[in-house]
């Protein structure tokens, strides 16, 4: 490794105190600040801080017996991202339970997204992503993944669905959370209807839809896919006005969970249009 | 209710010692028993214990608020499963940790099944699922609540898959591993050969697979759909053995999870051979 580490010995270092109490922390958020864990999650925090569009990392905190092993991911982070290292004792003494990863950094938002801006940069055979009340940040991070893995072009997440930046939604979304482009506010209907507008086909999924996923017809211009809450599902007043479609099932369960069902349906979507082959 | 209900106040009384640490008695295994937490899963093992077939109740531990609240679920049980209901304070002096769902059964196997009695008894067109080296107790509960899904016949795992009687992965099926037709055990190749003649198409998922999951034409007879270890996946010798399927994707991250995996082929499988419309 080419680059200076501080090794830190007092769990009250102020130089690690954005690292201590991690779980209380994330539930109150960070305010534009986001914890990055383990190595995969921390080389896309790299690239995404070499592009510097949109987040960047602040700081790394790396557990001394690790440092060997994520070196070369360091060593892509620019010198003025301080590295600092410690023993085990003080990383549970500062995380407050057991951090088997080892390997943390505090990111910031270095831009915040433009809805509009977001909007108007998506290609003519766009993919979106939209979930409405998605409160889980398990979840999320599944959809941010799957959304991913099935080449969505953006995620769009209405205001009353959680954060994305949690630490645990971005560790599930394998860093993907710091790659695809996103954004979160608004009301679900005004979010729609912009989409609409924009030239999409809007689909929503729900287990009382009426056309069955594997009869949807493949769109011919851009496809917005819109997720509920877990458990209620999307409210009434949506479902009337987007085509509501539905994942066959065989009612031995009351749903899929709803991570999985985006997966589903994407998978659908992406092989039906010929957009993944 | 109808039933009687035995308050207990010390959190050392023996009547309630096999909810005592339940996190640590999970890692150890509990030889024949497990813990059935949560009143969907207890409506389930209600259901299971009155079919008497496989699963039934030894006891059932419960708030004492949450009591009203489950009454029809317990009420469901015999007499002679005794019920026990304590404050917060004792349930979460005895679990080791806030049990906010307040719900606990101890369960008990009442009759191990039987692979070769299993195998006979699937339908002429069966679904199965078989699982090798499946390892995390969350990816089993969902394998189990999407095969549940999508009307598989059953489960099966290798011997080197995890235990999917484990509590979170029973909570994480929806109760579902207490319903659905599953045996655990044996080697992969010997589980598969046993498939293959009993009139099955395997088909193994992989993302080296050749043909994609999207072309793979609707099965004659049987299918048994083969599911790898999270991350490594599946071994080559099975691979090369039986017809590899992949999911298309993007590329841009590494593979789906296992669980979301066999949601995807379990929904093309099942759609595509109309066993779900």
């Amino acid at each position: 490794m080419t680059r200076p580490v501080t090794a830190i010995s007092d769990p009250d270092d102020d130089r690690i105190a954005p690292f201590k109490a991690i779980r209380e922390r994330d539930l109150v958020g960070r305010s534009g600040r986001f914890i990055a864990e383990g190595t995969v999650v921390l080389r896309v925090l790299a690239e995404a801080h070499a592009e510097e569009e949109r987040f960047v990392a602040d700081r790394i905190l790396v557990l001394e017996n690790r440092l060997k092993g994520v070196a070369d991911i360091l060593d892509r982070f620019p010198q003025d991202v301080p590295v600092y290292s410690c023993t085990s004792a003080v990383l549970n003494a500062i995380a407050g339970f057991d951090m088997h990863r080892g390997v943390l950094a505090l990111g910031r938002i270095a831009h915040a997204p433009d809805f509009s801006a977001l909007i108007a940069d998506l290609p003519g055979n766009a993919l979106v992503v939209v979930c409405v009340g998605l409160s889980n940040h398990d979840n999320a991070g599944s959809v941010f993944r799957n959304a991913t893995i099935f080449g969505a072009d953006a995620v769009l997440l209405d205001r009353t669905s959680c954060d994305p930046l949690y630490r645990k939604a971005i560790r599930v979304s394998v860093g993907s959370v710091l790659k695809m482009p996103w954004h979160r506010g608004g009301e679900a209907s005004e979010l729609l209807f912009t989409l609409r507008d924009a030239g999409f086909d809007v689909i929503t999924l729900s287990p009382s839809g009426k056309t069955p996923l594997n009869a949807l017809k493949p769109a011919q211009r851009r496809t917005a896919l819109v997720l509920g809450t877990e458990g209620e599902g999307l409210p009434e007043d949506i479902l009337s006005a987007f085509q509501p479609v539905r994942i066959p099932q065989s009612g031995k369960l009351d749903s899929l969970n709803v991570a999985t069902a985006a997966g589903i349906a994407l998978f659908q979507i992406a092989t039906a249009s010929g957009r993944i082959v």
